[in-house]
């Protein structure tokens, strides 16, 4: 079967947003064996829109729109179905109910505007959003099935799985099973773990290089008949990765590094406390988005000012005068600082020139120190140069931070 | 003239890549007035390619084909287009030339495989590549002009510009002149300003209305006769939207919220301090985002501890076992305790439970106390009520504290 993506938006079309909905889609329907083989994406112009519709059912059998459900007048999609399918639109009970009943959750007024959103194809099946106010829907026509699906990405992705995947896969009975799995690294770059990886490949398992900066995710896919040999097949080429990857590897499991770490933080009854300068708070931003993490995360301290610098964390003045603030001396002194103000039983600390401003001939932009402090392993440091814009280098600098400690709880302890 | 672009390649089916050849072409075709209409892609399959140009071929003017022009038996552009034409292949002498000088540009020995890419359809016109190897082509059939790119983001770009920029521009003499802003605003629903802006569309000028969690933003375009008149109707129009939303617009110009905030604070000669908790320094990494925010930003702490509140802070002890952390008396202590440690002119706090456990009856997930304080202005603080996930509820508090510090400087100083 066929399957054809159809994105609308103008801000898709000019350029002012990436078609993630689109990305997103291509990888979970090829992760699941499904023939995904046309991708249009049009701007909220009703004449391309119907083109595209039109286009699609003469080639494909499964058709999935994005977009265009919203209440604003640029919102055309169910109008625009309504006039391709010949159907005309008719206030869906159901769907206003929903609308209703989401609005009354939030505490929100429904605006006579909102109403719109409840109008459908008269006969479609509603496709209720409980992840957002647009109702989607489908219908089918000429033995071609068509979703409409609204384009805020959040709403989009959740009612793909909750609703498309199961109807194709209802139509798609006895395609092979797969499996797949992501394996993520950090430190790496692409060229790198592909030259680490030659000839992995092997009959019936699918390998995808995707680069999500500065991670480098890997995913592998099985195809089998039965779900176990998907599954053996994907398990054994992991093994593979993992030991021809050894430590760059932080999860073949697709959790997030800061995941990783704070397992391993409570595993070992750790606590950690944070002092940032260049990451501006980005280490702490990314540890606290693990639920539970108040457990090892004691404190941050984003001592960007010299003084904080000296009067929280207890840096000595005459350090920073002599080394200056982007230093190995300073960093060190940054890491035992917070980790005694803290209690805690791991202090880490960065300090480093994000630019674009600020470089000098010995310390361009770029230059980050990074220091671990630890009561009975003493406290460290290391000096790395970093390449990008200020937004790029924080992030860079916030991943190797979190790899640090990764690798020094499995070493330590 | 209708513009399609096609982009080819299992990389882009198959989600593992993101088609930023398109999201970069249409931004570049739209900001010069082109009527881009379509955009198809395909993967590395011969039929879906045909179809592709097919369908292109009938509702477009002008095509531009990016991808499948390398040396591995993948790249079957030129095939495809010998076939879809019906003309067959040629060895091209300019085409090969070209390589040849390539290759001895780089040092590299010319492979039998290489010759390959200086086949194309006879007759056709080849565009130079002086950024790679592949030669790309352009030709004609029943008035629609084709051409063909690499798929390599550097090549594809330059010749983009090189080659197809100017012919399309010789195409369409006399097209209307386009001028884009973008403003964005903070604190209402799509559907409110879609509300309030009712009835604002007028001749030449599009409003697209762009959900960016959790601002709206709204793409102002117009078109007119000379590049004066679609500039002063974007004006109007703005100016419009302003006086509608008054202060929920934080910028005409498409700046980011916490880039305005640093502009107002370094206006006004303010600095700022930040004591977060439950944002886990989200605010500070957002504020520190912003290139020369060391002039006005002294320090964050990230107290996630209660012991941290206390310690660093100056919180009182008694006020947290009375009133609870997440409280207004603990967060407007906070707030005072970060301003006074800091010496910064104001100090701002966030207290909150982002969930998903941690919430009580009286305090369910989503609480936030945000706090302010200021020498003269003294202290105050708000409770807000967020719905989402962790990482949503993080976000929406980060934002609306941004927005509390622009209005406080915007209506204090």
């Amino acid at each position: 079967m066929k399957i054809e993506i159809i994105t609308t938006g103008d801000e898709i079309m000019s350029g002012v947003t990436l078609d993630t909905n689109f990305h997103w889609a291509a990888e979970k329907l090829m992760s699941l064996g499904f023939d995904l083989r046309f991708h249009t994406s049009v701007g909220d112009d009703e004449e391309a829109i119907i083109e595209a519709l039109r286009t699609a059912k003469r080639r494909s059998q499964a058709v999935i729109v994005s977009g265009g459900l919203g209440p604003t007048p640029d919102d055309l999609t169910a109008e625009v179905a309504s006039r391709f399918f010949g159907i005309p639109l008719e206030l869906n009970d159901d769907a206003l109910q929903m609308i209703e009943e989401r609005f009354k959750e939030q505490g929100r007024k429904l605006l006579e505007i909102n109403k719109k959103q409840a109008y459908m194809p008269k006969g479609s099946q509603i496709l209720k959003n409980f992840w957002g106010t647009a109702p989607g829907f489908q219908c089918e026509k000429d033995s071609v099935v068509f979703f409409f699906l609204p384009g805020v990405p959040k709403e989009f992705k959740a009612m793909l799985e909750e609703y498309v995947i199961p109807e194709l896969d209802k139509r798609t009975l006895g395609r092979n099973k797969f499996k797949s799995r992501m394996v993520k690294t950090s430190g790496l770059r692409e060229s790198e773990v592909a030259e680490r990886l030659k000839g992995i490949e092997r009959e019936g398992v699918k390998i995808g290089y995707r680069p999500n900066f500065p991670e480098i995710h890997i995913r592998v896919s099985g195809y089998g008949d039965t779900e176990e040999k998907a599954e053996k097949m994907v398990s054994e080429v992991i093994e593979d990765i993992v030991f021809r990857l050894g430590e760059y590897v932080f999860s073949t499991e697709g959790e997030t590094l800061e995941e990783v770490v704070g397992k391993l933080l409570s595993r070992n009854r750790l606590t950690l406390a944070l002092a940032e300068s260049c990451t501006g708070g980005l280490v702490a931003h990314r540890v606290t988005n693990v639920s539970g993490s108040s457990n090892y995360f004691e404190r941050g301290i984003v001592s960007y000012s010299n003084e904080s610098k000296v009067e929280v964390l207890g840096v000595p003045k005459e350090l920073i005068e002599s080394f200056g603030a982007v230093s190995k001396e300073v960093v060190e002194a940054m890491a035992e600082g917070v980790r005694k103000l803290a209690k805690a039983d791991i202090g880490v600390s960065i300090s480093g020139i994000a630019g674009p401003t600020g470089g000098t001939p010995t310390k361009p932009v770029g230059t980050v120190f990074i220091g671990i402090s630890h009561e009975k392993k003493g406290t460290s440091s290391q000096r790395f140069q970093f390449k990008g814009t200020r937004e790029e280098i924080k992030l860079i600098a916030s991943e190797v931070v979190l790899d640090r400690i990764r690798k020094f709880v499995l070493n330590n302890v």
